[in-house]
């Protein structure tokens, strides 16, 4: 057995969250060559969870089909959002009723962005600086930016992208929102979100994280570090299911001054009185909007089952551990400057992905994929390769790091 | 027998909708006294199309358990939306390539408000007068009126409540859109779709109409009465599962100036060539915003095949000999004066439900319940019976106006 391969034994030997991985549907022995499939792609869509489908059942045929309307209110429908919400709050660091899920994660950026420019203006009074500027990510995700440009448009200020080393010389008496992402879809880079809070604080601006790539991968902290607001989808290290609603945190004692863009009935003090005035509800219930998609959002609340037992710092420890392996396969098997890491070495700096770039990277994750080893492309030259604590192993990781060397040996460039 | 008991005998039997009933679940058996639980409640949440679970199960075991984001593309995903709507497209007289299904319906009316605004400035040009009010239905279900209230705030524009009737003469230069109910959730009262539509039209304004409560239940004719956008729920009479997503539709020739306020990168007309620039796709797709919802958005899929072979007029017909005879029952069996009707004889001006006021509705519907027969109660005084012609046949409605009687006569004021 190879050095890499001895590493990989004796690793998942020790991994405390092994066991985790029987609570997940995977493949066995439809893989291609080598057996089962190597799924790195639980950044993109996580994979399903064992107890997902019989919940689903059970909301199709009996709560739909059999007591339609009455569940509502006897298999509590009606208080999914911020029931979920609360299921979620502990994975990113956060207490109860400060989360609600629902509505994608685009719209819940537009709830946010605008949200935190009102809370911007409406803490600085009139006296305060005319507050007129939203700063952004420049390697966001682009439908933060899209979002954060249209948010900029109807709320008077001017979108500025600044690169994330930036963004703290870029803050000051103008800034009113800053949106930035946890860690960097494309690169894997985990920004440093305690210290870019405090800066944004510093300059009396209100932040907004996009959580998408970190929740369920590493630590958050979102009350430690008194973020503002946050957002996230659910479908990626949440298993949620393939667009599973996404979640809105409104920090406590920012929930009676925010201003939604979006109220809909939904978010009413008293959603059932029907009254032509809207008055928005207390708490976390304010950044809801319409009527809550019930079998999503209950096929997600069967997925965080696997969480429990499990802390999200076992995970991210997990996490490092793999892809410092998998950097370490790919050292090992892969010829140097065959390819090159964009993904951060520190721990410090890194989520929990890695992505390689390649310039043939199109036709080598296709490849890859034919035989088993699940990752994917970005354009136009990035192999994304995503570790998912409970359900990938090292075994995994060094197949996929030696499959990917073969492949990277026939194509050439 | 009874002469009603007889004429609902007569009447079903000469149904040529009956068979329609075997494409849901119901009950059977279950609903207390008297047999079968008749749901009077599809206005609210569709019972469940017999499709449906084997389809769901389908999505969640085979598509994203076993192939997971290869579903994206392999099981059609990634075009759910505007696949899903241009089934839609037929129901609302709409050609296809005019409907994307997605988000809520308060998300839509916000998109579709703030759109039509924008489409009412850029048609008139700087020499135009300048359009800030929004017209919106006094009587809206208030979702509709709250979101409307955001939009207006967002566009520098004003809101203005208006009673239906006094519509017309609240038009003109100042007039940027206006947004109506086809058909009024509390009374079931139906508007006149064409005639509203051409008095907009002649302010140079722009309509937006909801269809959540005559979609699926009566003929609307989007593209015969020149609507320039519409959007709906589809968990009511199109029986999408609960808190399904709903749609957009935007009229084709206004597709290349509609101008979202929630460009997500699913709008981009290259999502995934990742570009910090948007540019909005063509068409309909326009109208998406972030990541489908794939559970609930296939389930609905699965649900609109109860349509095959059916017409919405054959529905229209099936929904009005429903209607006028529960009048006619309730008029057979209750004393007079004990309930007053809320929803117009006329079929020119009546949805598909039937509003009953009387003062102890509340009371009276949890009676009503109990023994089987499911409609709702709207505050303060308002009973409301939902008839569904895909699966309530006339001797459920009999029985219903029955059953209301008994009650009636128990609880007295």
């Amino acid at each position: 057995m190879s050095e890499p391969k001895l590493r990989a034994k004796e690793l998942d030997a020790a991994d405390g969250l092994a066991a985790q991985r029987a609570e997940f549907v995977l493949d066995e022995g439809d893989g291609g060559s080598g057996g089962e499939a190597v799924y790195l792609d639980g950044n993109s869509l996580g994979a399903l969870p064992v107890a997902v489908p019989g919940r689903v059942e059970d909301v199709v045929r009996r709560q739909w089909g059999e007591l339609r309307i009455r569940s509502w209110t006897e298999e509590g429908w009606w208080t999914a959002p911020e029931r979920i919400g609360d299921r979620i709050a502990p994975l990113v660091g956060a207490a109860a009723g400060q989360i609600v899920v629902g509505d994608s994660t685009s719209v819940n950026v537009f709830k946010a962005v605008v949200g935190a420019v009102r809370l911007a203006r409406s803490a600085d009074g009139a006296a305060g600086p005319a507050r007129d500027e939203i700063v952004v990510d420049a390697t966001t995700f682009p439908t933060d930016g899209y979002i954060a440009e249209s948010a900029a448009r109807m709320t008077g200020c001017t979108l500025r992208p600044v690169p994330p080393s930036e963004i703290p010389d870029a803050l000051g008496d103008r800034t009113a929102a800053v949106l930035l992402n946890h860690v960097d879809y494309r690169t894997g880079r985990l920004h440093d979100l305690p210290a870019l809070t405090a800066a944004v604080h510093a300059a009396g601006a209100y932040v907004v994280w996009d959580l998408c790539h970190s929740a369920g991968a590493l630590p958050v902290g979102l009350d430690e570090h008194g973020v503002d607001l946050a957002v996230g989808c659910t479908y990626k290290y949440l298993n949620g299911g393939p667009g599973a609603p996404a979640y809105l945190y409104v920090r406590a004692e920012l929930q009676d001054r925010f201003d939604s863009p979006l109220p809909g009935w939904n978010s009413h003090a008293e959603p059932f009185g029907m009254r032509p005035e809207y008055a928005p509800a207390p708490g976390a219930l304010r950044g809801r909007v319409g009527t809550p998609d019930i079998l999503s959002m209950l096929a997600l609340e069967a997925a965080l089952d696997v969480w429990d037992g499990v802390t999200v710092e076992a995970v991210r420890a997990k996490s490092l551990a793999l892809t410092d392996f998998f950097l370490e396969c790919v050292e090992a098997y892969v010829p140097e400057g065959r390819v090159a890491c964009l993904t951060p070495r520190p721990h410090g700096e890194r989520g929990s992905q890695i992505a390689l770039r390649c310039p043939d990277a199109g036709d080598v994750m296709k490849r890859l994929i034919e035989r088993g080893v699940v990752g994917d492309f970005r354009h136009p030259d990035v192999l994304r390769f995503g570790f998912t604590p409970l359900y990938v192993g090292f075994a995994d990781t060094e197949r996929a790091a030696r499959v990917l060397a073969e492949v990277l040996a026939e194509t050439g460039v």
